[in-house]
């Protein structure tokens, strides 16, 4: 790890994996465990940087995938690099691609050179490698970078998974050798898909590269929740105490509590967005739908316990009305609240963990049970 | 006029009719002349209070007819009246629904009693008449709400347009005898088309009821911009004084430099708004549109001179890139960047009449000839 990052432990829980850290970048720090919102388009669905800032957020997510092929990484280095460009100047961390173009391209050729796929945008032939991906990772200029990884679907032979994840280990030397700028972190990926032992083989072989921080990739692609669990338990183990560790792709409450427990410091989801975009709101831990008729006469906040922006100034009566006027106002104001309690509860469940009170306050959530969020 | 509204001028101009006003209302001042963005569904489309705040909005619009057809005026009192309702604590005012009715509308019958219309929400029959528009606006609860007028259409015939005027007159006598609320001021609407002795009798006749306010409407209904100046400086001469007055509709740059120097003092438009869900700004007194290939690489501010959130953080290349991307915050950056801009625009006006600077800081907005924007 370059002198520019550091994680600090705070404190660990006495009765599971969990810890609260201090991850220092280049752009400030992360306070951990914390869920980080998703700029896919190198903004934040609806929401300026000003709101998004008082949501809580600390570190912001883009994508390699959708920055390469909307406005391309020249653009955006001209603008003067990613946090410039999207008006953030807190840190910034860049999927590398691997799992879009796996999950949303048409791909023409997978081979051991790299990607072939036809963009959705506008139809073109783009072709995506381990040192094309950290080439335009570089340019786009994020605080932490990611391996450009073979991200393989959900149900897979072990065979294929084991191809994929061997393969994932000979992309990320790759990886290494192309990364220029030390005031970039590069994470590395554990793939393996829901076979514990390839999982294991995999954080072996990525830990050898001592990489500033590693991620936990191919989850929530389809696999039992139950799964997730498995796998994060099966893996942070092998993981090193001192870096950071991230579970891609998690965002509900459960699953991230669970994560934590297994020693997860960082999170991503697009679902506060997601969800908004379709009038659900996280309240009390449920999703209430505000188009829902009880709402239209409920004068109280959204959500009386929270401090967003929403919350203090609107009524849950009011969302409705914006929901069924069609106003996009109502996704910006859904979207503050909904970052704002994923961020809180990761907040939450810091402090706990410093104040040793983990595994009572936040039972409900690490119990196997599923509960509705 | 009651207690709570007053009109203070405090400097007019020596060439022109134009003058610097202060409008008390129970929510607070209205320095004129001043632009007021439109809130239709008691949202500014896209933008929160807080961001529209920044922009220096003062007072600010909603509207009956939408209101009313969605959620309905028990809903917005129920939330304790449109500034609660909609989180804004500053002036606003409603308009009466006769704009929106004649022009939006599939229109049943108008008679002497009010109109039938078919609404276009649900093709629900509904029946508006001046005693249903002010008791709802006194539902709704804004400063100031506008008498229920009959917009007749342009072109329209003298005959057709001097019976709207007359029967806008008589309903004027209907909204005065039902306005309950003195903590709300009635402002009646100058009718006429564009038929000067028409709009001049009109003016005489709403005069006759000593209202706290007058404006200006059926204007910007399709006729040249000229007749709009045209209507505007015979009619203004006629208007007390002592009282404001509002141009309803209006919101581009010359016609607001010209009524202004005709003796107006407040302004409405949605144009703003509108132009940024096209990709348009207002930008140095021209129309820009932001999908235009030369702005992809441009990675000065929107506007170097202007003081709004969107200038002061991102470049014209990252609103092109939002507006490629149909990422719905390029349209809350275009809405926050163009309202910010017709306000300021006033606000100099306001500053040139108060230094004596306005026939000669303004010629170029003050010749007939007609401007870009």
């Amino acid at each position: 790890m370059g002198n520019q990052f550091s994680f600090e432990c705070q404190a660990r829980c006495r009765h599971t994996q969990a810890r609260a850290g201090t991850f220092s970048t280049p752009h400030g720090i992360v306070e951990t465990p914390r869920f980080m919102p998703v700029g896919t388009l190198a903004n934040v669905k609806t929401i300026t940087p000003a709101q998004l800032q008082a949501t809580g957020a600390q570190m912001v997510l883009a994508n390699t995938y959708h920055l390469h092929l909307q406005p391309g990484e020249a653009i955006v280095a001209g603008a003067g690099g990613l946090h410039q460009f999207m008006g953030w100047s807190g840190p910034t961390l860049t999927d590398s691609g691997g799992f879009q173009v796996f999950s949303l391209s048409q791909i023409r050729t997978v081979n051991e050179e790299g990607v072939t796929f036809r963009s959705p945008r506008d139809g073109q032939i783009i072709h995506l490698t381990p040192e094309k991906s950290i080439a335009i990772q570089n340019t786009l200029g994020a605080d932490v970078i990611m391996a450009f990884d073979e991200c393989p679907p959900y149900p897979a032979t072990r065979e294929l998974v084991a191809a994929a994840t061997e393969r994932t280990t000979r992309w990320l030397e790759r990886c290494v050798v192309t990364h220029q700028r030390p005031e970039q972190a590069l994470f590395g990926i554990v793939q393996g898909g829901v076979y514990p032992d390839l999982r294991q083989a995999s954080a072996r072989s990525l830990v050898a590269f001592d990489l500033p921080g590693y991620a936990i990739g191919g989850v929530s692609v389809g696999e039992p929740a139950e799964l997730i669990e498995q796998i994060v338990k099966v893996t942070t183990p092998l993981l090193p105490e001192e870096k950071p560790r991230y579970l891609m792709g998690i965002g509900t409450y459960r699953e991230m509590a669970q994560a934590i427990a297994a020693g997860i410091d960082l999170f991503d989801c697009v679902i506060p967005t997601r969800l908004a975009r379709h009038g659900n709101a996280l309240v009390q831990g449920e999703r209430w739908n505000l188009k829902n008729a009880r709402f239209q006469e409920d004068f109280t906040p959204l959500d009386p316990t929270c401090d967003c922006y929403t919350c203090k100034v609107f009524s849950r009566a009011y969302l409705s009305h914006l929901l069924r006027s069609q106003e996009l106002l109502a996704y910006t104001l859904l979207s503050i609240h909904n970052i704002t309690q994923l961020i809180a509860f990761t907040q939450r469940i810091r402090a706990a963990i410093i104040g040793d009170r983990f595994t009572t306050e936040f039972a409900a959530w690490l119990t196997a049970a599923k509960l509705p969020t």
